[in-house]
């Protein structure tokens, strides 16, 4: 095989498919070639995420007209260190409207009192609330890798940069949620110091006031990571963190949220908000790209006026295409004869090859999205499901009509097994024909 | 006094700030008020550093057309988790060709084998070269920070995050450079596990070799934070750090490198890069923001062509402008008759009142900058000193024929008293004359 310049250590497939790419790239690596070469590969993106493509990956999205215009590269490259008035830079009250506005909306959008808006990730934002919270060597206790828990706060993740130790919440897959009754003697004999609800699959709402009862009684820290779920809850139709008794809300400002990218952390707590703000900055942070915060602001007042009908009009898309799914004879994972009431949809993919191969094959045809874990899957079933989130199709113009005709093409490509590229040319209609009827 | 509603924990003087832009930009909180907001202040900005303002902060830069053109809204609000060729998500094979091109390009311009790009600061690259080569409790020795240490060498930073201890390398103020035969015998005593190099403010290079020996003497790993730094080490008129000895390089790719906001860590190790690259994902990232990428390789490409002449060109400003500050009267920094071998001098403003009121004061006279720590500052003088970079203005299109005029208004609203507006006048002239120079 052929080693990668770049990573001789990734897998023998990446190295592969990293040689391929470091021999194209590197035919013309003059500026004008590098211009070229990445400009030509934006475009490509831009035709599929615009054009072309039916995105079903649910962490994604694309910004609203306004936010997309909210951004200025000068912004992004230029230090803005410390609170207005008190910054370590001198000339850089104009971004102190972005800088205030940004946390201001967030706040109050998403039922707190305060937004720590700056940091760069969701993951980070957990980072952020790890230390704030937990010390190394402490514990931390998180929804299980197979029922949607996040990298970010398992062992594999930041949770190991700050040293603690993560243990899995007890979980019912029968359910698709925590084991609630099992909950107060785990966290007995446990004792975290955070517990992280919230996943990166999420069909059903938590009973967030449970678990935070279970907390209290030990004195733990509740953590809600609605990464996924952010846009849902500006919506007011999933449910509301905060309100319901998490301490802390922390998501992911480009996925259901619709924003640029990058990560908040949301608390009704003044004395909680002042420790995350100060892990965050001086603590994470010099610079943090206040370029951000622009498109940051205006999606979040995007989202006060549009959101509940945004956050719906995802919900039944994910239903219809629920529905759809089953009808064409997939196994769509729900319980007590409820699909979902996310934006999300998980297909058991076990019988159709896992859900890595069944993604692929949907990506050939022109279908966007990615496996995961689900609760029943066995270790060395891979990811057994297929994820599916209507949040990006929703921005695009799909409504409930049109689900049938997605479920369609995943039926032909995956249980026909018809060529992919012949349901493709299907699937390239279908976007274009939403495009010209949102024009 | 007014409580800011975003943060009721900052400093008076910060609150103050606060609560009047959170007043201002109230009046309207409707989306397309929050839009209007929005534009107004980024115009503004733009206006200040693209029309009228003298823009002397060492930590900043423009971006090159062609990598301002390099962006695109919707490749950041896509995640691009792991290598091509096994990305979790699938459809993003356009994206493979940026994420293959940034680390070839920069590893190759910055004289390393490795480049870890996905990380979104330097700050976060320091924190990844700390977690791969430091467990909790263990000790790293990093630059004072009067000496230009900088906050995620210290204790209030990112070690904080990954639970180190950090000692202060011995450092020799007259020579504004470590304490060499100090050194080894520093170590012995210490040991610790990362000795950190590379400074906010650097006037003249380190004994990289020097201070590597010692370190192989404690098998401590080498770090250079080469933030401030990166454009003269792209392009060879400074040092070269991992050629001198460094067993890892970071820095931040906005500043003297002129590229998108970021961070990043070369290396000629595989085995180093390796597990920096695994503590970068997925030990700190889940998504990270591919659409960096583009304008990243764009600027790396253009660096390595014109990489020289640009780094020569800040070099040549900056002893200009050192030189006609002290015709003018100013106490700049240096030793043995040199004020500064890179594109950064330090200017003593204890006389002037402090760094802070310096700046403050500069800034009504339309030139931005910032103050710094000086080595040989008390504790109780604030910070004692002004820093300026050269790398904008030099891509601004400043020539060291301007620098005389540049030193001029510092001393008229500095050292004459003269009141600032009409100092400011003056400052708008002369950046509009290179603006119109250079079009």
């Amino acid at each position: 095989m052929t080693n990668s310049r770049i990573a001789p250590w990734a897998s023998p497939r990446a190295q592969r498919r990293l040689a391929e790419v470091e021999a194209a790239v590197s035919a013309d690596l003059s500026a004008a070639g590098v211009a070229d070469t990445v400009g030509k590969a934006l475009a490509a993106h831009a035709a599929q995420v615009d054009d072309d493509g039916i995105v079903l990956y649910a962490g994604t999205n694309v910004l609203s007209p306004a936010a997309a215009a909210a951004n200025l590269s000068s912004v992004s490259s230029r230090p803005s260190m410390g609170w207005p008035g008190e910054k370590y830079q001198v000339g850089l009250e104009h971004l102190d409207t972005l800088e205030v506005l940004a946390p201001l909306l967030v706040a109050e959008l998403m039922e707190g009192s305060h937004a720590e808006v700056r940091l760069q990730s969701a993951t980070l934002a957990n980072l952020a609330v790890y230390t704030a919270f937990a010390r190394p060597g402490d514990k931390i206790a998180v929804l299980p890798e197979a029922a949607g828990g996040h990298a970010s706060h398992h062992p594999q993740g930041v949770p190991a940069v700050r040293g603690l130790t993560v243990v899995d919440l007890p979980y019912d897959p029968r359910r698709l949620d925590l084991d609630y009754p099992g909950l107060p003697g785990f966290l007995r004999v446990h004792r975290p110091r955070i517990v992280v609800i919230g996943a990166s699959m999420m069909l059903f709402p938590h009973d967030v006031a449970t678990v935070r009862a279970a907390c209290d009684e030990v004195g733990a820290i509740l953590l809600y990571d609605a990464s996924h779920m952010a846009g849902l809850v500006a919506g007011r139709v999933f449910q509301r963190p905060l309100h319901e008794g998490a301490h802390v809300l922390t998501f992911s400002t480009y996925k259901s949220f619709g924003g640029p990218s990058g990560g908040c952390v949301v608390t009704r707590d003044p004395e909680l908000a002042e420790r995350v703000s100060t892990v965050a900055y001086p603590g994470m942070l010099a610079n943090y790209d206040a370029g951000r915060l622009g498109a940051l602001a205006v999606t979040a007042a995007e989202l006060a006026e549009r959101g509940p009908s945004y956050a719906a009009a995802c919900l039944a898309n994910a239903r219809a295409l629920a529905a759809s799914l089953h009808d064409e004879g997939f196994r769509v994972a729900g319980r007590d004869g409820e699909f979902t009431r996310s934006h999300h949809i998980a297909v058991d993919a076990l019988a159709l090859g896992g859900g890595d191969a069944a993604g692929l094959r949907l990506g050939e045809a022109g279908v966007y999205l990615s496996g995961i874990g689900l609760p029943w899957q066995r270790a060395d079933e891979g990811l057994r499901g297929l994820r599916i989130g209507t949040q990006e199709i929703t921005r695009r113009g799909f409504t409930p009509q049109d689900q049938p005709a997605i479920a369609s093409l995943m039926r032909r490509a995956l249980l026909d097994g018809e060529p992919p590229h012949r349901v493709r040319a299907d699937a390239v209609a279908l976007r274009r024909e939403v495009n010209r009827r949102t024009l």
